[in-house]
């Protein structure tokens, strides 16, 4: 198991292949200086080669990784080995998104691997079946999203959220349930996170934005006003 | 096309999964000692995450990925983007190796990224059949290998060296090619090298040896006293 | 849904890739026999080319293909149609097999095309985890094998086979329960029919036999007896 | 080696999962009909379970397989048999559609395993790079397809035709060579053939058409003015 907990509501940056080198630096950069002031918690994923600097540079992030390989120590050309991701200061990992699907016992597999070298797992699922299978195998958080949203920039409906959630819940209410479909605007933001998601995010809504930095403020900020409504 | 030339013969250290972190580093660095010392040509692959690192405190290594995928900068969750290993230094990628096979297509795809951001291409062949295919694709390089031989310390044949060197520069004769399987002395080394290939290395011949720096002077020197033999 | 019900305990011939052909025929023409001398149920699978002779030449078999992809009528060469198999008289198929294994993705989609051409779905999984994340997908039976064991002989063990049968039992009571992993003697039929399970079979213990009539005799022989002190 | 001899130009009726069963019967005995009536050699794929009956009512079809796995008898659930295959009258078998794409070393195996067991291989190609590449691996026909185009009802420009044609003749002038992307008119079959190809056929325009029979009808009939017009 690992140490690393995450308070919610929390927040992801997804920049999958959009970004990298310096661009996806600088952004780890900005993420981690709102994360800092706004005190809440941020999983940022990145392309490995660009890891080791975001680790290096930033100190509010939990870094993650967007894919992982079950194998040990040992053969297996061009896999991911969980033991160099730990190695290198990720603190969790992505896996079975829709863009990078797993067999279910590679999943299971894989998520036994983290475990055991103390990393977080985040597992994304899409259907209420599916969601329900992926909490049997006991991830730490996972990401709920209709496949058929990605990219488009519309979210999900509150009958998906709230039936995925529920659905979540009902197998093991321990996992911590991120709804991010189609999220975009602090007004996105405040919906999925009344909507009862612990966590929410974004890839293209960030991404695209003319302003970034300008973005991540109306989205950390209503991620913040949630938080301080459900403190009173 | 990629800007780095690599002289015959060359050598490659390929440590898959079997290493990462501070030991990848530390067996990086004894190479590049090496590869410096002795004026040749070698190849390095590591774990992504260990890539940056093995960059920045190395010269003389040609820093190499073992895998990567055809994808552009946008979506593509979990996927190894080419212009972010460009911009890491990577030099070279390793593909379709027996652990990591590609689709015939998917290879073709990845090839072609490879020469647009300019990384040198290394590609995995088995039969003489795939040899011929794969020369057919234009990499700048081919590692012959038996499928059946991998890991079992065992090298190829003189005949299946001699059939897949002449099948793979009968296509095209500019293709540098690697006779790897099973290499692990000074003696497989000269062998190898003296049955016509342009270069050589290894994985578990190296990785198991009690003295890994001891090995590669053993088998770098079998390499430099080929190159010698060659200049007179 | 299917109106095909299946009556425990049951029985199942899984010849994979074996035997084809006319051999495949006749054993298929064996089980029908002895299925409705004993009026037992019993699972018949094979080639997908060798199924329309066998759903022709007998009447007591639950004819099992033991692939079907989830595409619908259209585009996707080499693809397993389910409305094809429906339509050849296929009543039941078998999904993510270790040897065959889904995405979760996948088979989430696969499960409900077959509910919707009314396929009776048996769905394997190997270890607990996997078990009840299958379960969740509300699969019509389910295969429960340790990756590990098959071909080799060796059964389950009495662990494995209570927790197993439990895990989907908790999640799902209504799934019929397969434990079939190196069962190949009317002893091992008895043993984990009586540990629990509502079906069983064999693939290498009926196809290695040197009198596969006498085999299957001895087998079903064994689930006749267990039948028997049920009922009593 | 297959001692299936195929006449050109030849033509191909390619259904993939579009119809089954009775339908798909109904198109190979039209086609049957007609490939007869011209004396020309026709293949017909159709999904495995169809293919049974298909092979016992018709006389004049080179009957095909969507898909084949390299397996040898024994374990392999779910995998497409060669052997069985031949045994049920396959005649031929299409491999790496892109809709059902191989890895190059299973490419390699499976073209071997159908020369074993004597079945006819068609393997698809996109680029010109990939078109050289299976034409090293021997395949007994080759169908050129730019992905891009599948389905879309436009056919390859005249460059891309004249192009992949002299590319794998420049390997092996003894592969038949279909060109068949977007063909669905009596003109398009013509002007492929006239072309360079040897073959030709099509998937949606002939299962689209209102009058499949008459659709059938005008292609083959332009493929035989081709013909006549060779033979003269």
């Amino acid at each position: 198991m690992t140490d690393v907990k995450v308070k919610r509501p929390f927040f992801i940056v997804n920049p999958k292949a959009y970004i990298y080198g310096e661009e996806v630096l600088n952004l780890a950069l900005v993420t981690d200086e709102l994360a800092k002031e706004n005190e809440i918690d941020c999983l940022f994923t990145a392309q490995l080669v660009d890891i080791p600097v975001i680790v290096e540079r930033t100190s509010h992030l939990i870094v993650t990784a967007q894919h992982m390989d079950p194998l040990v120590p040992g053969r297996g050309m061009g896999h991911v080995l969980p033991e160099a991701l730990k190695a290198a200061g990720v603190k969790a990992v992505v896996l079975n998104h829709a863009e990078d699907p797993y067999t279910l016992s590679n999943l299971d597999k894989t998520i036994k691997r983290a475990k055991k070298v103390e990393l977080l797992t985040i597992v994304c699922a899409d259907t209420v079946e599916q969601c329900k299978a992926v909490a049997q195998l006991g991830p730490d958080m996972m990401i709920c999203e209709p496949t058929s949203l990605i990219g488009t920039g519309n979210t999900s409906d509150d009958d998906y959220i709230r039936e995925t959630n529920q659905a979540i819940r009902s197998v093991n209410p321990d996992i911590l349930i991120m709804q991010a479909a189609g999220v975009s605007t602090g007004d996105d933001v405040y919906r999925v996170l009344m909507g009862g998601a612990d966590g929410t995010g974004g890839t293209s809504g960030i991404i695209n934005a003319s302003d970034r930095r300008a973005k991540l403020i109306e989205m950390i900020g209503a991620l913040k006003r949630v938080q301080e409504e459900e403190i009173r």
